[in-house]
């Protein structure tokens, strides 16, 4: 089947494009000599997880510990990173129960994290492998870089029950920026901020392996500082119009696209879609000003979106827009879409290949 | 087991206030005369549209195919409008394939919509009951009211395959009230011309049974005016923060919050939960300043969310707040949130009493 003869709206993504993505990433990091580590979250789907894996990636990261279960189950991931803070007996039995089964290690920020973790995994006879999170400006969750997350180490190291592996962060923080120097300048000093603290660990006498970052339009900064282990992107699978916007990519490096069809054209200048925030989300809606890119339309907005329309502005001068006509969006912020859809449908040379279950979507526990 | 035994995040759904929303708007409507048809797409769950209509609904209306399906297959709904735009083949064919089963209406705003639908409706030998769309200001769908419409209706009301029915909108326009007296006026406004041109129509020699219209905040205003017959809300089921701030509805009105735990806590004003975007959206986020509103604790703010973490922000004066603590959000806005979980959990004097699927979630065709 042609793509255009999809159904809408629909989840589609481009698989030259998508492979495009993983390998160029995977030749980037192994070239500077990093481990990479993709965050799924952006995808939730065990097939790509797998092509990052063959493309050379050494395990996954995930946010929850059902996109974990449902990676180990179905596509057999050994390796698997949490990169969140496990808090409740019901989460720390799942965590064991993976840890019995793979390779794991978890985040951690606190003594209230670590005490019950480490209590329960004694209790099982096992070790589980931490990694310390390092708040380096975003102010969400970590202990600030430095002496703080030495502090720490020292009492996490000394804990029965858990291995101190290493230390990580997200340098969300350059998403702020505003020009490339500035993207470049974040980047840098969230790498040197790093190297910086694991030596001020492994001088206090501990062993540290991992120095992980994580983040896409960082990834080929911050690896370059010496010292960085590993890094953690999500979104590069795909790129959306937030990477765009920071000239991280392009229009035609952008996998994911929402097929969409004209229902209603009002007006010479108005045409609405049949996809809203319910296949697009609303995400960066605010700050972008639309609701995303139409794909290869320049004279076309999406300035509005409700839950199940999307609202085009139209130049009247360019516009042969009519019901029916189908066009493609390209996602503000790509990872809310992959989770509100039950699939992706994979083309080639606009050719349907391939339909993937998005087999972690709403795995929120 | 208790609500607070639950693992998180949840979305959970207090039955006592879920059935006196349902009630309270089933009375309202019944007292003034007006058909009750909810709109669905709030909760996408069977088991509450069953409760809607035992208390007293016509029917129900969907946004979506999809939805419609899932309501005819698992709770037996006879009567379903969609609200929308059938547009393409495959989706007219779904169209029949339920009017065959069910008493089916479906939105129309142009010919370029009715003349598929008419054709194929002939073809087999159906007649598909038709609602103008009619905008009355919001500029999505929908033909301008007055002569337009009227206009339109003529068409419509000649074509073979389709019964014209009656007219519809969304008086959208009145979330962008500032006072209630705003509100009153924009959904009385929006009642009269409703009636106005459902006189028209009737005056050019056409029969018009419905005269439809569907919005929480102005649910009980619109109704009272003479002529209208159906009102079709969706949120009031579970209310939000929107609705608060329009003064529809109180704190203790909203039936459904987001359970989330205390995951980080890594400065006196700041603490971390587990429930981000992918649990809460970002809808209305930019508008409303934050991601929701945290139940019962005043001096905690929602200020920021992220895929898998809120970010509180913390009167220190007042804070206890530690790792493993639970709280509960009211989201801004409650549509997009059932749509991102799996299940609902219904909770009655903090008892977990029943656990239902979101059926219909995910249905975007």
């Amino acid at each position: 089947m042609l793509k255009s003869g999809l159904d809408t709206p629909v989840a589609i993504v481009d698989l030259d494009i998508l492979e495009r993505n993983i390998t160029d990433m995977a030749c980037s990091t192994r070239n500077i000599g990093v481990h990479l580590r993709p965050h799924i979250k952006t995808h939730k789907v065990p097939e790509i997880a797998n092509k990052q894996l063959e493309a050379g990636a050494i395990g996954i990261t995930c946010a929850k510990l059902g996109e974990a279960e449902v990676m180990a189950d179905t596509v057999g991931v050994r390796d698997i990173f949490i990169a969140n803070m496990i808090v409740g007996n019901d989460k720390i039995r799942r965590l064991l129960n993976l840890a019995e089964r793979l390779r794991i290690s978890v985040g951690m920020d606190s003594l209230e994290v670590g005490g019950p973790i480490s209590e329960a995994a004694q209790k099982r006879g096992l070790r589980i492998r931490v990694l310390i999170k390092v708040d380096l400006g975003l102010e969400r969750t970590g202990v600030p870089y430095g002496e703080p997350t030495v502090d720490l180490a020292k009492k996490i190291n000394k804990m029965p029950g858990l291995e101190l592996a290493g230390i990580y962060t997200h340098e969300g923080q350059v998403y702020s920026a505003k020009r490339s120097e500035h993207l470049y300048r974040l980047a840098r000093e969230a790498g040197q901020k790093m190297v910086q603290t694991a030596k001020m660990i492994r001088k206090a006498g501990m062993e540290l392996d991992i120095v992980s970052v994580g983040a896409t339009p960082s990834a080929r900064i911050t690896c370059r500082i010496p010292g960085v282990t590993e890094t953690r992107p999500g979104t590069y699978v795909f790129n959306d119009v937030a990477q765009v916007k920071l000239g991280i990519a392009r229009e035609e490096d952008c996998a994911l696209t929402v097929l969409a069809t004209v229902i209603s054209v009002p007006s010479r200048d108005r045409a609405i879609i049949d996809a809203g925030t319910k296949c697009l989300s609303s995400d960066k809606a605010a700050a972008f000003g639309t609701y995303g890119l139409v794909k290869g339309m320049p004279h076309a907005t999406l300035v509005r979106a409700y839950e199940e329309h999307g609202v085009l502005n139209i130049d009247p001068s360019e516009s042969k827009i009519k019901v029916g006509d189908k066009l493609e969006i390209i996602p503000n912020h790509v990872c809310p879409v992959s989770n509100l859809f039950d699939e992706l449908v994979g083309v080639r040379n606009d050719v349907v290949t391939v339909t993937w279950k998005v087999a972690a979507r709403g795995k929120v526990r």
